[in-house]
């Protein structure tokens, strides 16, 4: 048992006006006093924690100033923003329960059982009004999530609104309650009256124009499995770097409440299928095929999930993908493979830029080779770069040299002042140079 | 409950000797004495039985000729065969109970606690040795159990020969035992010592030059999960054409046995993986995540496999898709797609028609296609062609009007008298016609 606190949480009440540690089960109750007077050793936990859930509250406390302030932008780093505080736990050193409900599968341990998690559930099954949000540019994993929880509140007759600023990304459109997608300017609620729920992001930059609705409304909770880099969102926030996508932390939730109907179900599988690259990521432990198990015993359908996933590529996408292996350049010892689009070859075939999304990971498939590249022009005078790599390579480092981040597997970057046989040729420096193998 | 029987097994004894019914648990001894004294009821349950389990035996009595007779080469319909009797029953009927032993997860139902698989379990367990074998252009499933069950038998200290004929395939020379394939020559014991094991067959002309050794072995297991089409081998059948996978099947008996080692576990989630197409086919069912959970429990690495299997393609792989892709030719209002390649794109790429396997797959991804066909050179004179369809359209049909065969959803056929061009618009030709459009 890992823990830590930065903040005196003493004077917070939860959604009933009551203390929160009141709703703490007894037996936390060490852990909790422990927690309230935070030691130097628990401070220092917090940094040790390694990977694990981080559950708590980023909220100010009631007491303090600028709740529901005025949202500076994208990029603020001061406004309604609470330093990142929150209690860390890791998740399997909690003692969970059995809770009685309906159709538990074997083996369950409720998700529910502890302080915040408490929390959660009261607003979950709270009266609402529900404003639903994800990131820009949604997944598969975020917007499964919104549509999921969407028609839970629905089922229930509770008022639910999904938001979306973008376009609804066409590929998803047979998610379960697509219809229902609303835009931010025709929610007939002022979003002082709703609770936000936040799923796959919790930093406010990653909302766009949604991030208004959000921090105006008058509570957040936020779930997400992606570890925080930048300003957290304010709220209440749910966060398991461990879990494999953020539908399996809403699965939890709506298990736990006895809401997983099949249309439910079956949008979570959605989240979970991709977020786990077809449980093919690093992310596919056992908990994602038992939760896999639980949601096709739910009514979820892993063949027409599959076949809409993946057999559903518009006709463009493929001529793209045959420029995209036509170019190829396998170079470093056959360590590294790079392939490029122009912005002429998505007006010929009438695709998107986004169509081209997973090229790069698909030139990484080929045998021996370690790191892979697309170079790809987004708009005139503008080129990105997207890195993969089967994990020996660093690509965020390879991108961050650039101006760019991402992951050690998967990172991008974007160039302005190059053409793009420059940006091939630096392309080809950076990968040789970390490969250590002379171009 | 749904039970048939054709013949007789009064008289059959099992591998100590002893009667078999003998072995059969008490409480299905109602059932397995109406089995003994069929009555035209029972016989005609065995029609209607639909899909299910079909688990006994279809060996020669003892006391019968023939037994352990020659083999007489591929397609025969005469020799050691005994016509296809087999007890029936609809497997989710079955009154299983829990048994003790290691590290069964949570929910586990025995699968060895009825008649014949305690026959299994008694030859597992027994002295050996034994010889394993698979059908011919062995798959990932196939192979998987064979150097799963042998990794099993070694870690016992029992002998064990996992026999292939053909070249082991390159692709999957990441299992575990990989190694330690024989070929049928080196096999230091005669076949008539050992009991042979086969696995994802049961119809003898699919094993190929194996046959021999396989049908003189004092004793055959089959272990299968397809249905039966030709006639089926002779020896103690386990066959559930509702189980995803062989290695599904495998898996229930070395689970029970508490023989899941960690290695044996990663063959069989990579049979288990690759049979159900990364969990997307529609044999996915529940069944197949519990023991993917299981099996990850047990060791299998999700992420490991997956690489090896779907991120290692050989480059020449890639040249012949990018020109698959620049062939292709879409039709029939955008619902048929077809492509070619020549025996000289196989010489110039420096890869075998086998790379191509599941090209014709590729191109079914494409949005609005319901039908697909890839078109390959066979060798000089003889062209194949694999057809693939979403379900709507029956392949199998269109195959066996070209005296080919297959699945609904996967298919094909062969032309030895026509030119690369006339198959192609054969292939048109059928394609259109049954997706009612003029070409």
């Amino acid at each position: 048992m890992r823990f830590s606190c930065t903040t005196d949480i003493s004077g917070w009440r939860n959604s009933s006006g009551r203390p929160w540690r009141s709703s703490f089960p007894r037996r936390c109750a060490t852990r909790i006093s422990r927690v309230l007077s935070p030691s130097p050793r628990w401070r220092s936990a917090r940094t040790s924690a390694g990977p694990g859930c981080i559950i708590g509250s980023t909220e100010r406390p009631r007491t303090g100033p600028g709740r529901n302030g005025a949202f500076a932008g994208p990029g603020v780093t001061s406004g309604p923003f609470w330093p990142n505080t929150s209690i860390s736990s890791t998740f399997r050193n909690w003692n969970f329960t059995r809770t009685t409900g309906p159709r538990r599968p074997k083996g369950w341990r409720s998700f529910l059982k502890d302080s915040s998690r408490e929390k959660i559930r009261e607003i979950f099954e709270g009266p609402g009004p529900f404003l639903l949000a994800t990131h820009v540019q949604p997944d598969a994993d975020g917007l499964s999530c919104v549509l999921a929880v969407h028609l839970f509140f629905k089922a229930r007759g509770v008022e639910s609104y999904p938001l979306i600023e973008d376009d609804p990304p066409e590929f998803l459109d047979f998610l379960h309650g697509f219809g229902d997608l609303l835009r931010p300017e025709a929610l007939p609620r002022r979003p002082q009256e709703c609770v936000a729920l936040v799923f796959d992001l919790s930093e406010a930059q990653r909302l766009g124009g949604l991030a208004e609705l959000v921090l105006a409304a008058r509570e957040r909770v936020i779930l997400d499995h992606h570890a925080v880099s930048g300003q957290a969102l304010s709220g209440l926030l749910l966060q398991d770097p461990r879990a494999p996508a953020t539908a399996f932390l809403v699965y939890q939730i709506l298990r736990d409440l006895g809401g997983l109907l099949p249309e439910v179900a079956e949008n979570l599988y959605v989240g979970l299928y991709s977020d786990t690259g077809g449980f093919r990521f690093e992310n596919t432990r056992e908990e994602a095929f038992l939760a896999a198990a639980d949601l096709v015993r739910a009514g979820a359908r892993p063949a027409w999930v599959g076949e809409r996933l993946l057999e559903n590529y518009p006709p463009a996408r493929f001529e793209l993908l045959s420029r995209v292996l036509e170019r190829r350049e396998v170079f470093a010892g056959g360590r590294a493979v790079v392939s490029w689009l122009t912005l002429k070859d998505f007006e010929e075939v009438g695709a998107r830029p986004g169509e081209a999304e997973d090229f790069a990971t698909f030139l990484r498939s080929m045998r021996g080779v370690k790191v892979s590249a697309l170079v790809k022009e987004l708009k005139p005078g503008e080129i990105g770069v997207s890195l993969r790599s089967r994990g020996e390579v660093d690509v965020a480092r390879i991108a961050a040299s650039q101006g760019g981040g991402g992951h050690v597997r998967a990172a991008g970057f974007r160039q302005r002042e190059k053409t793009l046989p420059e940006v091939l040729d630096l392309v080809r420096g950076l990968l040789s140079s970390v490969l250590e193998v002379r171009a």
